[in-house]
């Protein structure tokens, strides 16, 4: 679904950075982007690309070359205003390398605030690569379009997690076993409502943690159909009626 | 999302088979599936598996060893009663070769009737694997439980499908452009109709695509968000509010 017209400056290459961002300003590309820029996309100096930090909008930016490996990026004009993040915190179970990573770029894209891993009693993975994490969560920001990074939490179980919740915070626990009920009635009671949305590991939850999700009064369990998706498209599916039902698929763009 | 528990012989290898299935019945498993439960799940002579074939419902079935490189598998009882498929055809613009397959599992796992690729004007693949879109769509719905294989539709131009439309059925048009709407709202007035979802290639769609799909009487466009999502990220968000609203996630089990 990528369009060219997609906004007046999708064209350009966009880059997520740390510098504060106004007109006139100028700081220096870190070493992969100035890499990136000068040797992967051959920029010459003058060329136009999107800078992003989270804080202040997006603005267009010129190369400006500072030698064979480094360059300085100037902040020209402002292309998009900052919008707020939404507020929908992601909790899932780590999966193995390829899939985590195609997971973080889903959710990502899925526009949610918060990445929270959590170990679950059947989640296979144990170890997590937060600078990875934070690569694909970067690389899918700079592709979607977003203007916020989502953050990147520690990895915790799932029990600490619960033990520590914001009761204002409502927890939509993605259940098989519920797949009985509507899931867009029971997302309706929650809009307006600070979220966060709970996908399990390969190997389901268990019966305890069932028990356990259902007995907090912040959780609310729903179904995603009758067939058994894969934890990656649980993650989206859920994400997609979460955002249509109470996100930002209603605000436009 | 996969459940150990899921029902109550999800611990069972699954296959899909071409032949009737009645108690009593026995068949030779075909080479592929003879070599993986002998060679790959060294399953032993009176092992079971479930089987199905998407006219029958699902059936458990004993393997019967008759060589090192062939068996038979004898029909015990039936699991589950045949459910009709849903009726979403999922059209789709050919991507490159690994999200093409991502693609396929996944939509299968959405529970579509019917893959339809079609090539628009800004679609990069040119070349299908129908076969392999055959295997990704049959190890899909193994996987996921499912008791319906989508029919696999030759790919043609998009503009060939339109004409030959028929007209009850609605088509909705994943349209980044149409972010601004509300989803939900529009898909409700489809419920109950056959239904078709359409996601556009990478390149996205050209504005004579557009223009053209907006005209016709039986194109529902629906905006998926204010990101701009990858194919498959869409397909799986699309087909999940639409399963959601107007499909058979309102159904259970």
């Amino acid at each position: 679904m990528e369009s060219p017209d997609k906004n007046n400056c999708s064209r350009l290459q966009r880059l997520f950075v740390e510098a504060d961002l106004a007109s006139g300003k100028a700081f220096p590309a870190d070493k992969d982007q100035a890499n990136y820029l000068l040797n992967v996309l051959r920029l010459k100096a003058g060329a136009n690309v999107a800078v992003f930090n989270g804080r202040h909008g997006e603005w267009l930016a010129q190369v400006e070359i500072a030698g064979k490996r480094s360059c300085a990026l100037c902040v020209v004009r402002q292309i998009r205003e900052q919008t707020g993040p939404g507020d929908i915190w992601y909790l899932f179970a780590p999966l193995k390398q390829a899939r985590l990573d195609y997971m973080v770029q889903k959710a990502v894209e899925m526009g949610v605030s918060a990445l929270v891993p959590v170990f679950t009693q059947h989640t296979q993975a144990n170890r997590l690569n937060d600078q990875r994490m934070q690569s694909n969560a970067i690389e899918a920001v700079e592709q979607c379009g977003g203007l916020n990074l989502p953050e990147i939490r520690e990895a915790q179980k799932l029990e600490a997690v619960l033990e520590r919740w914001p009761a204002e915070r409502q927890l939509v626990f993605c259940d098989e076993t519920a797949a009985g009920d509507d899931p867009l009635h029971r997302l309706k009671e929650l809009a307006g409502k600070p979220m966060a949305v709970l996908i399990g590991p390969e190997g389901g939850f268990s019966s305890a943690e069932r028990e356990r999700l259902n007995r907090l009064p912040f959780v609310t369990p729903i179904g995603l159909g009758p067939r058994i998706l894969r934890a990656d498209t649980a993650a989206v599916a859920a994400l997609a009626i979460v955002q249509a039902v109470a996100g930002d698929w209603q605000n436009g763009r």
